[in-house]
C-alpha cells in the first residue's frame, strides 16, 4: 500500500563515522544487513516496508543512551522497536535512520507481588510477563491480542479485551524509565498508586509512540487472579440487538471482564479457521471475574439482559480449556478473517465512541463497507465503545485501496461527530495523522506540536509519526 | 506561617490601563476591593494570605479568554480560583496578579447518563454535581473531603476516600476545555472511554495546578449508584494491626469502596466534636458497594481478615443515615482535630507509598511527631497507601513551625525512599517544590520545566507553583 503521507519520506545515507562508532560500541549487535533492516521496516499494518538504515539490538538503558547520543551527534533519526506488532505503520523508517530493537531487554526488573506491581524491561512481552509472575497469584490483564512488548504497549496506549474491567495502559502504567532525545534518563513516576506530584510525565509518554523519547522500563499494576472466572457466548439476530445488550450491561454496572462482539463474517471466519460450529450471526463473547457467587450473579444478570435482546444459544465455558479455546478463536480472528479473501491484505482500523452511539456507528460503518462491496469484518471491544473494521483489499489495486481508505475516513468522521476518537487503541502512527487534526482541532494540535518541538527539537525521535513536523 | 519559597515573591502594581480595561470588560465582576482580594489570597493551608491585585468573577470560557488576553498584554500573572480549598498554597498570589474566580461557572453543560459522563463548568463543585445528577441513578465518586470545584479537583489531581475503588481525577477525567497562556481554547479529549489519539493533553493538565492554562470545563466519568452499600467500623490495638489488615484486603482483591484509618488522636477528636463514643484507639472505616449479596460477601471477608488482625467492635451501618453520620464524622475530622489544641493552626501534609511499606511509613512518621512533641493526627486513605498528617502548631512560634516542617521533610524523604511520592493528592503548590526535585530527580524536573517554558513562555500562569522558573 502506498503511504498517505509521502511528504514525510526522506532518503538518508548513514554517515560512515556513525556506522563505525555503532560497530565499535555494539559489535555484532549493530546490523545493516538487508534482511534485518527489512524485518524492522514493517509492522502488522498493510504498508509496504520502509526499512531503517541499520538496527541495534540493545541490552540496557545505558546502551540506549549511547545509541541515542551517537545518532543525535550525526543527526540521524531513531526508531524504537519492540515486537513489531503495531498496526498503523509506527515502526516504519519514513525518514531512514537507526532502529533500536529492545526485544533483548526482556527481563523482569522487580516483582513486588505484595504491592501488586512489576517493573520490567521494555522488551518483555505481555505473555512473558504473565509467565514470569504465574506463581505469584497475580496477573497482568491488558491483552491487545498480539504478544506485544510492554514498552510498545505503553508507547501506543494499548488496551484490548480486558480494558472494560481493568483499564488500558494509561491506567495501568505507574512509571516509566525513558531515554530522552538528548540522551538523559528520566524516571517518570514512583510505585505509589496515586500521586499529585507535578506534571504527569508518565501519561505524556504513554501513547507518545516513540516520538518524545524511548521507553526502556515499565512499571505496571498487577491484579490478584480472580477466585472464579467464567466465559459465555451467545448469538443475536442483529448487531443492533447485541450492541444494545452490551450498552445495558455497562449502564447498570455489571463489572464484566471482557465483552467482545464478532459480526457474522467474523464468526464464519473463525468457524472455518478453528473448526467451530457457532451460529453464523452476530456473536458476543463474555468473561466474568470475581468470587464464585459473584461470577454466577454477574453471568445470570447478563444472560437475562441478553435474552431481553433476543439472544439465543447462551453457552457457558467454565472449564479453563473451554475458555482458552474460545479466546484463542477470538484472538485468531484477524488471521481467520484474512482467509475470507485469499491473497488479500487486511486494512485494520479502529475507533471508539460514547457507548450510546456504538450501535449507530457500527451499523453505518458496516453499511458503508457493504455499499462499497468491501469484504470486511467488524470486531469490537464493545464494552468500551471501541470497535475494529478489518477490510480485505488487493494492495496492488489502487481502486480497492482508495475505497477502503474512504470507508476508513468516513468511519473516523462519524466517530468524531459522535464525540468519539479516531483511534481507541491502535494509535496514530502514519495512518491517522490527518484524522488527529480533525479530532483535536488546530489549537490542540499546535500544542502537541509545541510539546514535540520542546522535547525533541531536532525531530530525531521516530519522526513523521503522530504529527507532521 | 512564613513562605518557604520567598524567592518567588515579587511585588507588582497593577497597570492602570489593565484596571480600566478589566473594568470596561467585566464591570462589577472585576474587583480590587481589599476584602475580595484577601479572600482570594488564602486557601486551607496554614500560609499567611497573599492577596492578588484584583479578582475577576468570570461566567464563560470566552470571558476567561478575554481576561487572559488582557492580563497577558500587560504581563500580569493569572491565578485560577475554584473554591479555595487547596492545601498547599496553590491560590496564593506570590507574584501578585489577577485571580480568575470560576465559582460562577457552575453549570452542568451536558449530562449523558446513558454514557455515564457529565460535562460541567469548572466552578461546579462535586456536591453540586451529585445534586444535579441525583435523579439519574448515577453518582460521581471522587470525594476529597472539601466541597471542591471540579476544575480545582482536576488541576490538583484530587482523589480522596473513594479512590481505592474508583480512581482519582487522573482516571476519571475524560476531557477538559482549557484556555492556554496565549488565550487559545483547546479541548483535550472526547467522551470516548479510551483513546490512543496523540499526546495525552488531558493528563498533562490534570495535576498542572493552573500553571499551564486555565481549565474551564471538565468531562468526568459517572458510575451507576450501587445496588447495595454498607459501612462498618472496627478498632485495632495498634496502627500496625490496622494497616496490615488493609494490606491483606487489598492484596486478595476485595473491591472495597472506601477504607479509612484514623489514629487514636483522630478518634478522640471526632468523639468530642461529633458526640460519638468510639473506642479511642486506631479505627478503620469501611464502605462496600455492590449487589446485596456481593456487599455481604465483601464485608464478611473483610471482617474475617480484620479479626485475624485483632480487630474488635466490628459495627455495621447499613442504614443510609447511620452511614452518613459516620462519614460526616470522618469528613469533619480535620476540624475536630484542630480543637485538640485551641488557637493552633494545622499543617496538613500527605504522602503515598507502595502499600507494603505503609505501616512502616506511618509508624516512623508518628514516632517522629511524638519525639518532637507535636500534637498531631494521622488519617489515611490507606487502601491506596496514602495518608495525611495533621500537625497542630502555633504559627507565631518559629520553633513550632520549624519542628513541623522538619517532620514533614523527613516524612517525604521516607516516602520517596520507599518508592513513594511526596504527595498523593494534595499537590505541590508552594510547599512541596523542593520535594518534587527529590522525588523526580534533576533530569525529570528539567523536562517539567521545559514543558512549562514551552506552554507558558512568559511565566504568567499561576507562577511560582510546582516549579521554580
Amino acid at each position: 500500500m502506498h503511504l498517505p503521507t509521502p511528504r514525510a519520506l526522506i532518503k538518508n545515507v548513514l554517515p560512515a563515522s556513525l556506522v563505525s562508532a555503532l560497530s565499535a560500541q555494539f559489535g555484532e549487535r549493530f546490523s545493516t544487513a538487508q534482511a534485518v533492516r527489512e524485518h524492522h521496516g514493517r509492522d502488522e499494518s498493510s504498508y509496504d516496508p520502509l526499512p531503517p538504515d541499520g538496527v541495534i539490538f540493545v541490552r540496557s538503558t545505558e546502551e540506549v543512551v549511547a545509541a541515542v547520543k551517537l545518532c543525535r551527534a550525526h543527526a540521524v533519526p531513531i526508531i524504537p522497536y519492540g515486537s513489531g506488532t503495531s498496526l498503523e505503520g509506527h515502526v516504519l523508517a519514513v525518514q531512514g535512520g537507526i532502529t533500536i530493537d529492545l526485544s533483548q531487554m526482556n527481563q523482569m526488573v522487580a516483582l513486588h507481588a505484595e504491592d501488586l506491581t512489576a517493573t520490567v524491561q521494555a522488551g518483555l512481552t505481555r505473555k512473558q510477563l504473565n509467565l514470569a509472575i504465574k506463581d505469584s497469584g497475580l496477573f497482568f490483564p491488558i491483552d491487545p491480542g498480539a504478544d506485544a512488548s510492554l514498552g510498545g504497549m505503553a508507547a501506543t496506549r494499548a488496551s484490548g479485551t480486558n480494558a472494560v474491567r481493568y483499564g488500558t495502559m494509561r491506567e495501568n502504567t505507574l512509571a516509566l524509565t525513558v531515554v530522552t532525545a538528548d540522551g538523559s534518563v528520566i524516571k517518570t513516576g514512583t510505585r505509589a498508586k496515586k500521586s499529585s506530584a507535578g506534571y504527569d510525565l508518565t501519561r505524556l509518554f504513554v501513547g507518545s509512540e516513540g516520538t518524545l523519547g524511548i521507553i526502556t522500563e515499565v512499571t505496571v499494576k498487577l491484579y490478584p487472579r480472580p477466585e472464579a472466572t467464567s466465559a459465555a457466548v451467545c448469538s443475536f439476530p442483529s448487531i443492533a440487538d447485541a450492541v444494545n445488550c452490551v450498552i445495558q450491561i455497562i449502564q447498570i454496572g455489571i463489572p464484566v471482564a471482557r465483552v467482545e462482539l464478532l459480526d457474522a463474517h467474523g464468526v464464519k471466519a473463525i468457524n472455518a479457521y478453528d473448526k467451530l460450529s457457532l451460529p453464523e450471526t452476530t456473536l458476543l463473547l463474555f468473561e466474568f471475574h470475581g468470587s464464585e457467587h459473584g461470577v454466577r450473579e454477574q453471568a445470570e444478570l447478563a444472560q437475562a439482559i441478553a435474552t431481553e435482546h433476543r439472544a439465543v444459544g447462551f453457552e457457558w465455558a467454565t472449564r479453563p480449556e473451554e475458555r482458552t479455546e474460545l479466546w484463542a478463536a477470538r484472538h485468531n480472528a484477524y488471521f481467520a478473517i484474512l482467509q475470507l479473501r485469499p491473497g488479500c491484505k487486511g486494512i485494520s482500523t479502529d475507533c471508539c465512541v460514547p457507548i450510546s452511539r456504538l450501535a449507530d456507528c457500527i451499523l453505518e460503518t458496516k453499511a458503508d463497507c457493504e455499499a462499497n462491496a468491501i469484504i470486511h469484518s467488524i470486531i469490537g471491544h464493545v464494552g468500551d465503545g471501541n470497535f475494529h473494521v478489518l477490510m480485505l483489499i488487493d494492495p496492488s489495486d489502487p481502486v480497492d485501496v482508495a475505497k477502503a481508505e474512504a470507508v476508513n475516513a468516513r468511519m473516523v468522521a462519524r466517530a468524531i461527530a459522535m464525540d468519539g476518537t479516531c483511534t481507541g487503541e491502535h494509535g496514530v502512527g502514519l495512518h491517522k495523522i490527518d484524522f488527529l487534526v480533525q479530532e483535536h482541532g488546530e489549537a490542540a494540535i499546535a500544542m502537541m506540536r509545541t510539546l514535540k518541538h520542546a522535547l525533541d527539537p531536532e525531530n530525531l525521535m521516530n519522526p513523521g509519526k503522530i504529527l507532521v513536523w
